[in-house]
């Protein structure tokens, strides 16, 4: 059986760490990346340019372009590297959604912030041409997955875990294959959720 | 907005009636329908073959031939049918599925149900050659987005029942979105589902 969630492999990052790189082009790298990241932040994708990144993070057009060889790929980079933040946060940020929390609050604060993340990672998605949208999703989802079956253990929620966390990752996974405008505001997905997880917590 | 579930349109059939035809060929077309939904029941998709669809149906080849085009378009019209056959049993079949049980106990049998036709549709579908899955799952959707959300709101479940209804059937359609092996058993997938259910109608 190869479903996610049914292993018992250990928890490894999904997109792996930076490749290692000399530590002025690593800087540009991450200039360039926060710089994207805050236009798409600001206006959405269609905010991105390349001219417009490289005079907003000091980095020479040619060289933004040599290092993410064209707007696709400079989208593609910002999906990986968005991905790994957000692992980042949930793995050792702080709480509620890093260590430290009660399980079902970070189970909460989780789907609450892997909505706002996925709704741009959707974005990110269909105009970065990445050739399959399981090419994000399936490494994304086992490390979610896993998380997500964690969580519901340690809050003994009762059941069969490894199958709720598939489904409930599928209620966060919707707003990856609803199609633009097809799904409900991003903060009523996250008050169901919430709806969701605090239900399965109750006592039966 | 145009996100299924927020709409109050009327309650329509996804997929319409089947054409209107001469009665011998409506027979035959039905006879055929039959014959090839038992198929794919006893030995999934790859039993499909025209020839022997035809055999068992006591219908030409031929006529099979001139209906349905090809062995992708029998199994578009199976795809169909399946779907209007499955509406018609929770719309106004008998209880569970259909009218007269509580709507706590429809909800429970609409999705253990939808679970199996799912499975069986996720087949299709990647045999077909449906140009687009949402060229199936749209339409569908929105008949069943209805419905869930009128049971819910029966059952008198608290919160933002369009919502709910998008996020629970994220779950189910969970099946036609994962590669095949990628998802749990569907007993499993249907157990989790009656524990999602079950936990929203407990007392806050």
């Amino acid at each position: 059986m190869t479903w996610v969630g049914a292993s018992s492999e250990p928890l490894l990052p999904a997109v792996g760490p930076p490749p290692t790189e000399r530590s002025d082009a690593a800087r540009n790298r991450a200039r360039v990346l926060e710089v994207a990241r805050g236009l798409v932040a600001a206006e959405g994708v269609a905010g991105i340019t390349m001219d417009r990144v490289a005079t907003e993070s000091g980095v020479g057009k040619g060289t933004v372009f040599r290092r993410f060889g064209s707007r696709a790929g400079l989208l593609r980079a910002l999906l990986d590297d968005t991905e790994r933040e957000f692992q980042g946060r949930f793995l050792s940020g702080p709480p509620p959604l890093g260590p430290g929390a009660p399980p079902l609050e970070r189970l909460v604060a989780f789907g609450r912030e892997r909505i706002a993340v996925l709704s741009t990672q959707s974005e990110l998605l269909r105009a970065s041409a990445v050739p399959d949208e399981n090419h994000y999703a399936v490494p994304a989802r086992r490390v979610a997955a896993l998380h997500v079956a964690t969580l519901l253990r340690q809050a003994e929620v009762p059941g069969d875990v490894p199958v709720l966390a598939f489904e409930l990752l599928a209620v966060l996974e919707a707003i990856l294959t609803a199609p633009p405008g097809a799904r409900p505001p991003i903060d009523r997905l996250a008050d169901g959720w919430e709806q969701l997880v605090r239900s399965l917590d109750r006592p039966v």
